[in-house]
């Protein structure tokens, strides 16, 4: 905007052009907002900051504890009213030696991650049998007989979608395979890492012991580590791995989520949630998942304020162990369920740009829908036919009724880097980012903003 | 060929197409080599099964030991004759564990891989400041007061180049580095991975001591580990780093080179050997450096030999421990160096596709450069400019004088992958490995077929 105006004045004093008085008019407040936030840098500093000062920071570790300190801090620096860490205790799960060798027929190294909460082998490893399934319902039909004593492989290879849905398909084998194979008496499981790229980093994630399931030991290989394994098996001799996944729980450690606030003019009106989480997995420096998440949030919720004081408080919740269960969620709604919350909404799929907008308003609301597309065309982003569902860190906020916005992030890369060692700040492209800061920036804008009564309680 | 005459024969029988004489005429052998060469399975087969079945094969090592026999067995297998190893002994660097750590202002791991001859720390670390230079002339330049009892880190950013020229420059971090900061009294040296990729995998590769330099810890952090660590020193606080390289040196290992053969029908005319290297680093299956170089060397003799016995013997050499210092090649200059060599190749730049052939040929043999670059121009290969010089596995018999043809590969994402753990199959582009196997194939072809008088001894 500044510059359509200098220019209008350097044309002006030329005396060359002459004009009409309307289209000089002040852009509407949105336009203002998105032009604003597309030359955005608090969100990538934030990022950078982040990443490079704290690095990895795993639930109910001294890391998230500091990432806390840090975000904190930061916050503040933001111009940030209500800045607070809000502390909560959890059992934490702790990496220790991930390594495995094929020991016959072919004896080599592969590399691999445990899933959180895997058994833990002794130190000195454990021995055995491999068993191949190309996939989940493979194993799930498999007899036990099959299984018993031996460490099961599954296989299966994820696509890369850009919504990101596939997670759900093939998620399966580290969700529900650990447990499954425990059940039936394997001794340990190995799972093609739940990722679309081509590079020796696997890629971990939490899995919970269904009901009944002994912890075994459980761990990603990398996709070419498993195409590997599953090339070697294919030469019909039997395969035996050495396997050396040390880990230990510790109980009761603390965590915490951060808060931080745009304050409205409006208490009455209810607080518009902007939720990212502050956790990260172990391995990487947790850049898009989800640094640019927070940053995204924080930077929008800072754009709308330079606009001019909102009517709804904006309220930015950085959770903490998202990655592990959502205790950082359930914290939340715990200390604030009660509170009048008006819309919620999340960034935590990386910061590849946004194709797509979804909505869950309550009834009548539609026209507040459609002020929004119509804001959001000019980035580039579409509106989507299904209801929004929101994330991890706002579920039990949506659970209990809140209106949620969801800003779909591209995920067709997302995947390639999820939850590996390669979650690191090169991978985020500051344009893209900036994108979603303005997708964001407007969005928050106008339902803060909104005249329309919203949200529960 | 075998499929046109097929069609041709189908059409004359169902009489419905009269095609004149001279377009059934076979074509030139070179035109049949190179499309029968563009069909080939050979060389990725032999990729596959030397990266799956033996995997890392250090030189010096039980794994390069396998590499040997199970290529001798392929070989034999594929029809070759003479096919042998001959054994050398030679001493050997074996890494141990690679970890280092941040310790302050930000702990945090970093990702790296100790150089081979790299000297070890002791089993619990050393611990020391870190000092940052942006270059190896920096380095150079410093006084030996910068760096005394510190750990140095040399943050060159390597950038690709298609014919690899790159590596020259860019390299002199890892070749030289160590023994510039050994000499000033530094206690260890970090350098930027000599790689164009940014993923959490290091790249590895070797390093001699100069004279007067004692063995210290030297290690490539990965591209994104680097760029931490400098944004981490440009922060201005002074850096900690623990860092635990251990390793170890071995005496008087076996390696060895092997050899196969397509005899030729005229023994006085000299041989023409195609190179490789059998052996790899340690962290990847060795696929693109230089799984594939084999297979192209050992497929595209194999058209050859398909084609009619060549005047000229073609020699195999997959040679040993090329990685560490070429003793393989100095074996085979011993043991072969006064037979008649007409003409030497390498490939060992990954299996992308030839775009430029380079000669050395002895004075007065323009016509069979200009035979060749014909036969290769439907390849889409231009021809350079500047002489040839061949690779480490050939350089004894060129420094002989040998003649010598380079085909260039397309080396722009070879330093991806260079020395890393992502040296792994999936890598390997089955069609642009066929476009090697059928330039190396009618090269060789016209080499081996060549009227004109080649070579020394």
């Amino acid at each position: 905007m500044q510059k359509i105006r200098s220019g209008t004045l350097a044309a002006l004093a030329l005396g060359s052009i002459v004009i009409p008085t309307a289209v000089q008019a002040a852009p509407p407040r949105s336009d203002a907002i998105r032009e604003a936030a597309l030359r955005d840098d608090v969100a990538y500093a934030f990022t950078e900051g982040l990443t490079t000062e704290i690095g990895p920071r795993p639930a109910g570790t001294p890391q998230e504890a500091r990432a806390r300190d840090w975000a904190v801090a930061k916050l503040k620096a933001l111009g940030f009213s209500n800045v607070r860490a809000e502390p909560y205790v959890m059992p934490v799960w702790l990496r220790g030696r991930d390594e495995a060798k094929i020991l016959s027929p072919f004896p080599q190294n592969l590399v691999l991650a445990a899933l959180g909460n895997s058994g833990s082998t002794p130190e000195k490893g454990i021995e055995g049998e491999v068993v191949y399934f190309p996939s989940i319902a493979d194993l799930e039909a498999a007899p036990a007989s099959a299984l018993k004593g031996k460490i099961v492989f599954v296989d299966h290879g994820m696509k890369a979608t850009q919504d990101g849905s596939s997670y759900g398909y093939f998620g399966a084998a580290r969700r529900q395979g650990p447990s499954i194979a425990s059940k039936k008496g394997a001794i340990a499981i190995l799972i093609r890492s739940i990722g679309t790229d081509h590079h020796r980093v696997p890629h971990t994630g939490v899995q919970m012991w269904a009901e009944g399931a002994t912890p075994i030991p459980a761990a990603a290989l990398s996709v070419p580590d498993a195409e590997q394994l599953a090339r070697i098996m294919g030469r019909g001799k039997p395969v035996r791995v050495h396997l050396t996944l040390t880990s230990r729980m510790l109980k009761d450690q603390p965590s915490g989520n951060v808060i931080a606030e745009i304050p409205g003019s409006d208490p009455a009106a209810g607080i518009v949630v902007a939720a990212c989480h502050l956790d990260s997995w172990d391995q990487g420096t947790g850049a898009i998942d989800d640094a640019t998440g927070c940053g995204i949030a924080a930077a929008s919720a800072l754009q709308v304020a330079k606009a001019g004081q909102p009517r709804r408080t904006i309220r930015v919740l950085m959770a903490g162990a998202e990655e592990v269960g959502g205790d950082g969620a359930r914290a939340y709604f715990k200390a604030h369920g009660t509170e009048k919350h008006a819309l919620a909404l999340e960034s935590d799929f990386g910061a590849d740009r946004i194709w797509r907008v979804d909505f869950k308003l309550p009834q009548g609301h539609a026209a507040l829908g459609t002020r929004i597309a119509q804001a959001l065309a000019p980035l580039g982003v579409g509106t989507g036919s299904q209801p929004a569902g929101g994330g991890a860190d706002i579920a039990p906020l949506v659970n209990a009724g809140v209106p949620v916005i969801d800003l779909q992030q591209d995920g067709t890369r997302y995947f390639d880097l999820h939850h590996t060692p390669d979650d690191t700040l090169d991978k985020v492209d500051p344009e893209q980012l900036r994108q979603n800061v303005a997708a964001w920036a407007v969005t928050l804008d106008m339902v803060a903003n909104a005249s329309e009564t919203l949200g529960v309680n």
